[in-house]
């Protein structure tokens, strides 16, 4: 085929062309970009580290200091946090309330191509920081892992702003969304020093469709987050060397028996459903404290009656000299999961093992009176309930480590029980190895925390976290049974605050998509739509402009035909009535199908691409040349000639606006919208537009078949409405990734 | 508004009985699916393993009891190997040459959408199976995971095949495509016993867009396939317990000093250039055979030729008391990797360090004068020739596990280089902590089988290897470094495959892929297309038929308007002129516009979505009614009037075939093609037909832009052009996904 072989010369000629545009210091700029957002990030979660850490102590050294007393010691104990706390309400309330909550759910809807205002600028970086480290430096039971997916896309947002001078709007545009994968994956990244648990996590809670291509990118940054996090510690004399951040010394030679696998299987039922009962949990609090505040309406000070309320219960809950003592109140959360993760067997017959002296990890969960067992059990149901509580609270928290730790708490739980009942272990040949509950607690962490999040990515990041990978498969047993019961029962954590917060987004199609292909976009598709069209007056489009909230309306041939010819934006359609040289000819009684055709004609040679913005001047010229005199002459009577029609020739016209034909099925529907980015389709017949189909209608129609799995919550706020809700809630937003 | 409200209530009650039809135990047949092809696969990679490794042994117990005559010992050492390669050959070529290679190339394409005939059937499974286990046996330096990639897809699509009676057809053909996904992940993981990465190299060497809803299926069964492995190896008493493959047993308080990283820094940069080395010389081989046979060209044994002077060159290589004692020629490769990852140090200051009583792991390596490192140097250079060599040849081969080999031995190399360097190691505090050389070999390991297929995930794969994670970072930063470097001189292994088999493939855009967004697809689309029209007569239908090779046509409404309805199989346009009822009505001299769009319309009120079975009996009966009684009487002469209209009512008709708007950037096009499987996209302007671009003008419009990256490779096909050959370039065979 010499033809085509022609014809491919001639492309390859093209492409030579373009390539040279496109210069490789690009790839340089961004592997820079990269480098220094990871290095930035583990900047930001060493310094909060260090500063929580700070608070942490000084809570506690006051509390031993003021042991004369004790209404002191329990004010101070209480108090303490109450003014950590109330400060980080404060300060986000008045610096930006878009950084309240964890972000991952945001960040899901802004991967998904929808755009929330004011959510990814300095003012909400400042906010969450300052917010989310004296939240946490109060000992709330919340974790910064959330937040820090949202602060690592705040900052290669700010960052992408620097660099935007230096290359083209077009390609920057692009760029952006494929960095806030590789953001996400190194926040998750630099709080845990897990590069590959980061990566995969992030793209489980935020991406539906994933392209491989951008695997490195999370990778390199991630890579690079958690070797400065890690550095950091080494050069503040914290660690020898680059070692795992919760290091575990497990035995590697026989790390646990065959039989032992029922036990870790049984981990992963019990967190499976527990799991689903902390989202639902979480929910229903959520819920409560929505109808609640009506009695205080009139308050000026409503929003810190919850707070308070909280913290003060939770203080006195966690008091070392009461409750506290029971569940290892004085210990940080870090040192919660080094004790829970600890090689040594606490407790033997179900009692401290006293005689065994090298044991010093369960200091803290020590009781001279109470059964190790109970203060574990004691320790999982407050935690639960109180992490649950803490996470509804109006500051930036994250959900993962809480319940991490609840999770390696119940793992150890059942593995204490399992070293007391089996002491001399399972394995009957010469050897003698033991039962390692601390084995027990990585399970249990992964899995339960997996279940609530609904990822496989937990087991990895455990891994890194201990540094050890001997326990790889009842691990991967665990969180892939815990992860198929939580699936069955509720949505995610992450799922769940999106249907709170009523955010714009496409739920997971899960494994009975099947039934998505027996409907189609026909079905669903509003048909009574708004457009503009060739044979528009100026009256009609003023009408249309008036009555419509759109910013994009389709573009058709005529009324009668309804061809489809592109879309334009409200905004250049009001420049066009504003300006008078898009006046148009008046519509001749003669001007029937054929006529409008010719008109159709004459205008799509003049078709540019949106983004380009080239305005069709030619055609301009041509229509316009007609009447330039009469214009100037009668320049504000024809303003008034409202019949006119509208001369479309000077308007940016987007010639392949995304468009599905009527018989499209929902199943590939969501692929494409959740792959492209789009908000909103054109539907065609035969290339007649017969309707529209946006995300909301899709989200509707998928959540709809999932109904029968997962309870509807029509719940649409939390009682945190402020000024956030409203710019969530933002319509008729869209980034289009490819339009 | 209640609208919208009413609408979406309509939508949930469709839902509601739609999703009566589905039912839950079809989840739990996906589960057992799962599990049952984890376990088969565990089952046939343990047999294979047994029989290699007694193949293996029995070669060299040979070698020893013949020890008395020198020749007959190095004739038995050539010979063993011989018959073993001549073996698997003959069986392949003679069952089923599609066994040939890897089969990571071709699982490439099949989860792009392309058949491959006879390419996953049971005769292949059985020819892999016994030509693989042969050809390892012969200790040839290949693996086995491409191969098992390979057959786990045959055993999904077997499984599939008995599994189909008992459900409907079109769920299956969806849920297949799924199930190639975790074929390949758990083809890779019950090799390593790697769930995680198995899961992740399967990800990245077939996939270019992956659903994340698909990756608790890769998962489920990566899991299932591991553990049942490793429990045979305890069942089988080989092990105590289920423990990593090669279990290694590092210093994990102080697995590095920062200063050690500048050396894993080396290793990534050299692996990468290695492996893009390796790369280019394997298909420098391949072209080399590809134009050598012609000498032989008449003789009838040509392809035994090639192999059996490999087979002999290598056997004398590694023959164990000539040049193999310089590299552990007698040790399997198994046995190897676990000297390799050994915790101990070999050498001290370069020569081994006899004093040490504990190590027996350089047994092998060991030589009474030659140095350990010259040694090792030996043995990487003639094993990358050798792997090279190995996998060009006609029989089943891995690529992965012999690479792996020459990594560790590499980073083997540059740790004991350190250590002797600096026997103290680096550490000046209290305590010493020496260089850990069998870290490096993990480090060395990952890093070139990272460069060599382009992957990530090998990192995770020797983390699961070696049951240690705690080198995470250097692994991480080495593979990332070695990716980086290859990716940028070479494609990857597999997609040089790809290339010199000339397999239809869209190769990887990479980073720079934003100079695809200035070029559309209206630029590479072919305009000359074949097609049907409603008013084509059934003379053009003959003749379009007999021109095309195509199996699908497009159908438009008139030659003129050529407004696009939908695509017809051609097999249905053959069984429409055989059949007398398919005959229509003469064209009239007033058939104009007018009337066509009138026959256009009856049509379209009966079109079916073609997979659905339907014929639009409604329409055929409205149709033909005028003259069924005519048909009877001159139903010959009928079918001679070849100027008579077809009548297309009878026809499947495929309302919503793949179209995109002229002015879609290949970019767009390109996400398009990889994430829908299609092979073909009609090409439209304003509803009206204007050309088609198939997979074919996207991949050379695609590789023409990444020229000047990879160098183009012509030589479209290796030496062994058999039946395969035709069977993999069959053009016009697609099985789209969504269509």
């Amino acid at each position: 085929m010499p033809e085509r072989s022609k014809a491919v010369k001639d492309v390859l000629a093209k492409f030579a062309k373009i390539r040279k545009k496109y210069t490789s210091p690009q790839v340089v700029t961004e592997f820079l970009f990269l480098l220094i957002l990871g290095i930035i990030m583990a900047l930001l979660s060493f310094a909060m580290d260090y500063t929580i850490e700070k608070c942490q102590k000084a809570h506690y050294w006051l509390f031993l200091e003021l042991r004369d007393s004790a209404v002191l010691q329990y004010f101070t104990w209480v108090v303490f946090p109450l003014i950590f706390i109330l400060f980080s309400i404060g300060f986000v309330h008045i610096v930006s309330p878009q950084a309240i909550g964890s972000g991952i759910p945001e960040m899901k809807t802004i991967m998904r191509g929808v755009v929330l205002h004011e959510y990814l600028t300095f003012r909400v970086l400042v906010a969450k920081m300052v917010g989310l480290t004296s939240a946490i430096g109060s000992r709330l039971p919340i974790g910064k892992e959330g937040p820090f997916v949202h602060i690592a896309s705040i900052v290669a947002t700010l960052m992408n702003k620097l660099v935007l001078p230096f290359s083209t709007a077009s390609e920057n545009e692009y760029s952006l969304h494929e960095m806030f994968g590789a953001a996400c994956a190194v926040g998750v990244a630099c709080n845990f020093a897990a590069p590959i648990g980061g990566v995969l996590f992030s793209i489980e809670v935020t991406a539906t469709y994933f392209a491989v291509r951008n695997y490195w990118r999370g990778f390199f940054s991630a890579v690079c987050g958690a070797f400065a996090f890690r550095l950091l510690a080494v050069w503040n004399a914290k660690e020898e060397t680059i070692t795992a951040l919760f290091k575990t010394n497990f035995r590697v030679e026989f790390p646990y028996d065959l039989q032992e696998l029922i036990a870790f299987v049984a981990i992963g039922i019990f967190s499976g459903f527990a799991g689903a009962l902390f989202v639902y949990v979480h929910r229903k609090i959520v819920e409560f404290f929505k109808r609640k505040p009506n009695i205080f309406k009139n308050m000026k000070m409503k929003y810190f009656i919850q707070p308070i309320a909280v913290s003060i219960l939770m203080s006195t809950l966690t008091y070392p000299n009461g409750l506290g003592q029971l569940m290892a109140g004085e210990l940080t959360p870090k040192e919660k999961l080094d004790t829970l993760f600890d090689n040594e067997t606490w407790a033997k017959l179900g009692y401290i093992d006293e005689s065994n002296v090298v044991v010093d990890s369960q200091e803290g969960w020590k009781h001279p009176t109470v059964n190790i067992f109970a203060t574990l059990v004691i320790f999982i149901v407050t935690h639960f309930l109180m992490s649950a509580l803490a996470i509804t609270l109006p500051i930036p928290c994250g959900i993962f480590m809480p319940v991490f730790l609840i999770g390696a708490a119940f793992g150890r739980l059942v593995g204490e029980a399992m070293a007391s009942l089996y002491p001399d272990g399972f394995h009957s040949g010469e050897k003698i190895y033991r039962i390692v509950p601390g084995g027990y607690a990585v399970v249990g962490a992964a899995s339960l925390s997996g279940a609530v999040t609904h990822t496989i990515s937990t087991s990895v990041i455990v891994f890194e976290l201990t540094g050890q990978i001997s326990h790889i498969l009842p691990v991967m047993i665990a969180v892939l049974i815990a992860n198929a019961i939580a699936q069955w029962l509720q949505p995610s954590i992450y799922d769940s605050i999106i249907l709170i917060k009523n955010l714009p987004y496409i739920p997971y199609v899960g494994t009975n998509n099947k039934q998505l292909r027996d409907i189609y976009v026909e079905d669903i598709m509003i048909r009574d739509l708004k457009f503009v069209s060739y044979t528009s007056t100026r009256k009609d489009l003023e009408n249309d402009i008036k009555n419509t909230n759109l910013k994009i309306l389709p573009l058709v041939d005529s009324k009668e035909s309804m061809i489809l010819i592109g879309s334009v934006q409200v905004s250049n359609l009001q420049d066009l009535l504003n300006n008078p040289e898009a006046q148009g000819t008046s519509p001749s009684p003669n001007a029937d199908g054929s006529s409008t055709y010719s008109c159709h004609k004459t205008s799509r040679c003049n078709l540019f691409p949106a983004d380009k913005g080239h305005s069709a001047e030619a055609e301009l010229q041509h229509v316009s040349s007609f009447d330039t005199i009469e214009l100037d002459a009668e320049n504000k009577s024809c303003f008034e000639q409202t019949d006119l029609l509208v001369n479309f020739g000077n308007c940016k016209i987007n010639p392949s606006p995304f468009q599905l034909v009527e018989r499209t099925s929902l199943y590939k529907a969501h692929i494409l919208f959740s792959l492209l980015s789009v908000r909103r389709a054109y539907i065609t017949s035969y290339g007649k537009l017969v309707g529209v189909v946006s995300l909301k209608e899709l989200s509707t129609a998928i959540q709809g078949t999932l109904e029968h799995r997962h309870e509807r919550i029509h719940s649409p706020v939390r009682n945190t409405k402020t000024q956030m809700q409203e710019h969530l809630l933002s319509q008729n937003e869209v980034t289009p990734l490819v339009d």
